[in-house]
């Protein structure tokens, strides 16, 4: 028998199959909000779809004197710790976002044996092993389908679906603002500043864009996608990221040009060149803009929208693709979950538990891929001797060589072979140091060509 | 409480958590080879990522006397029946596909209270409804992840992560070889028979490929897709279907120059127009080829690749895409369902019985979207005049029309306004009666515009 974590699982509690069943909401926010609406104005097909009747027991908010359309005023509360402990509540739906009270609050639930929603990528990518095991502990579920890439089935298929999968690769676009930021900066050739103020007019980026435009967001969303692809414990400061404020559009317009376009990327990769040893396989997990060939389905998703890639040993290539964020696309992943739990519920069960594989995380200088770089250096013969000969002397093969006049200056655009981060990194440090180099500009990883390792 | 039929939900058996899962498996082809070979090669991983160990049972074969390499000979019987009926099996897979013998040792099998896994599209298509009943009176799983779109998670989607979604329309490219056909004939201008012979050349058509090119694949998964998105009972010989045979590389070409690609679509649509009556809403099924703009996201998808678009009122749009057919893409979502079930038959469950609404089928006449059609007609003053007068005459709106001449004769490349089937099909029989209309040839529905109704 392989490691399982079922026979530590309580007997869950259960419900009568003709009896609503109630729910308490944590947060009426976007999501909260069309996550009543759902419920109230759509419970009968609701019903009659899913086998269901939900019961709203009360809305916590944290500002009860804010006027909360849609929301009919006996159902909020501001006592959310009440609210959870209330003994006719059923299923407990968090969707306030952020550690603070979000995470007491679901311990409180799940250690009162009620079963947990949430949209929390934040919690889960900081906690999810320990609440998983407050879950099993009690018996109940804890379910967050709306914690990663809005209304696409992504958690499911992945604990589920995929759970006999040598999954290789995960590579997500999970993060909506920076994509269409990115997607604006190459369709009208728009600087980043002026794209990301365009999404801000447009309500897709925050007025301190900072969690999105730094991936920090996407980070989350990776840590919780590589814990149940690769079986192991993640957690979303772990991720090592980069953000888009960097990614110049003339970058952009030279991807355009060679066939790739770029992407702010979630990758979760599994290596098994090294075999899976005690400590189980090597994985790597982060967050980086990246050139993703044109004919990548990737290279698609435009806009807001977001899509998870996975590749498969048996499987092989499969893509999941919709809207990311945004209250109704995230309150149908919640309504999802909702009736997972309430059939659960009834059915005296939980969701299954996933079992957990040791892994260790490759140091990311040892992680290779194919690279593009920009280079402006002055305009005078040797120049391109002494760059390439810092490519040379770090082990980094040039695949291709492209020279862009301007004015007294000159840009090289390289891509190169295969080759480790470590020693691309040496290679730039290396390059700053020539005279004749002025500016190392944009270093783009190239991600998803055939060859890439 | 809605409709469920959860009530009449027998309790199911139950197996220990530390004892091996024995399967059965019925059929030896490239699916059933694949999962033995899945099975033997990687149960350890299997069982350290899913908490289950499988030990398979036997392989039950038609022919015996077969070699079939990576099958030990002593797994390998030739009494399904036998095998099915064996006391210590306690999932049953089923792989012979078609419907005889496959029902009847399905049948066999739920009524012994086993377990059953299927990838065979035809059984589910013609007798769902029965066998998911049979299913919930034993207490036992039916599963068949694999029936459609190969690798890709789409029925768990449908059947959980949906439950609660209003879908008003599944779109699918779900039959590979026409997809190839489709695609070679646009990337390489060949006709139909040329593209079907390189698809048989290359292993992607069979020899007599009416089942695919027909629609007869595509009609099976389109019931399938809808019986699952509406809650209903759909039966894959009522659904229409047209098939490729009929494309032609010209009507490809015109395709292109306006900004479309074709493809064959398996189509399931719910009708909110006229309000769902105590019958149940209004729903239409059906395959057939059409235009799709080259913009929508299922127009990417090229090649022996499926994909499945879903649209729901608060998920909004979905796209599932990966392999569609192939052993071992076919094999992993066998196995991924064989998890589920042993999972299930652990914790004494079985998974959530659909409910069923009343649907009422529209009929074909009815159903409106805007259309190409390509007349050759003679050249001459008065041609055109007679021709639009025609789809004056029936209501159909003409959007655009472009003439190319052939010599004596023109081709007329009409797009209409929105119009009724009906409609256009009688504006097709007045066409034919005119003198001056040699033909009537390529018809093609356009599918995916933002204003298609």
């Amino acid at each position: 028998m392989g490691p399982s974590a079922q026979e530590t699982q309580a007997q869950a509690p259960s419900t009568p199959a003709d009896q609503p069943v109630r729910v308490a909401i944590l947060g009426a926010g976007n999501v909260g909000g069309a996550l009543v609406s759902l419920l109230l104005s759509d419970g009968d097909a609701i019903a009659a779809r899913s086998g269901v009747r939900f019961e709203i027991a009360g809305v916590a908010v944290g500002d009860v004197s804010r006027a909360r359309p849609g929301i009919p005023p006996e159902l909020v509360t501001g006592d959310a710790k009440g609210l959870v402990s209330d003994p006719s509540v059923d299923v407990v739906v968090e969707l306030i976002g952020g550690l603070d009270p979000a995470r007491e609050l679901v311990e409180t639930a799940l250690a009162a044996r009620r079963p947990v929603v949430t949209a929390n990528k934040e919690l889960i990518a900081a906690c999810g092993a320990q609440l998983a095991d407050a879950a099993a502990a009690s018996g109940v579920d804890l379910l967050y389908e709306a914690a990663v890439a809005g209304a696409i089935p992504i958690i499911r298929p992945l604990r589920e679906s995929l759970a006999g999968e040598r999954i290789r690769r995960v590579v997500g676009i999970v993060n909506g603002t920076t994509n269409f930021i990115l997607s604006t900066m190459s369709e009208q050739g728009l600087p980043y500043a002026e794209a990301l103020a365009e999404a801000q007019r447009l309500g897709f980026a925050e007025r301190d864009p900072a969690a999105d435009v730094d991936g920090h967001d996407a980070a989350a969303k990776a840590a919780i996608l590589a814990a149940l692809a690769f079986r192991c414990v993640v957690v979303g400061t772990d991720v090592p990221r980069e953000g888009i404020s960097s990614v110049d559009p003339v970058d952009i317009a030279f991807a355009d040009r060679l066939g790739y376009v770029v992407k702010l990327l979630a990758v979760a990769e599994r290596f098994d060149d090294g075999g899976d040893t005690d400590d189980g396989p090597e994985i790597s997990v982060r967050v980086h803009p990246a050139m993703l060939p044109r004919t990548h389905p990737l290279a698609a998703v435009r806009g807001a929208f977001n899509a998870v890639f996975i590749e498969g040993a048996a499987a092989g290539e499969l893509m999941l693709y919709g809207r990311g964020a945004g209250g109704l696309p995230t309150a149908s992943a919640v309504l999802g979950d909702l009736i997972d739990a309430a059939h659960h519920l009834r059915a005296g069960t939980a969701a299954r538990v996933v079992p957990r594989i040791a892994a260790r995380i490759r140091p990311s200088d040892d992680l290779s891929c194919a690279w593009y770089l920009s280079i402006d250096v002055a305009d005078r013969p040797g120049v391109l001797a002494a760059v390439a000969q810092v490519f040379g002397t770090h082990g980094v093969s040039i695949r291709s060589m492209e020279q862009v006049g301007l004015g007294d200056e000159a840009r090289l655009i390289f891509l190169t072979h295969i080759a480790r981060a470590g020693d691309v990194r040496r290679t730039i440090d290396g390059l700053r140091e020539l005279d004749v180099v002025d500016r190392v500009g944009g270093v783009l990883r190239i991600v998803g060509d055939q060859d890439d390792g």
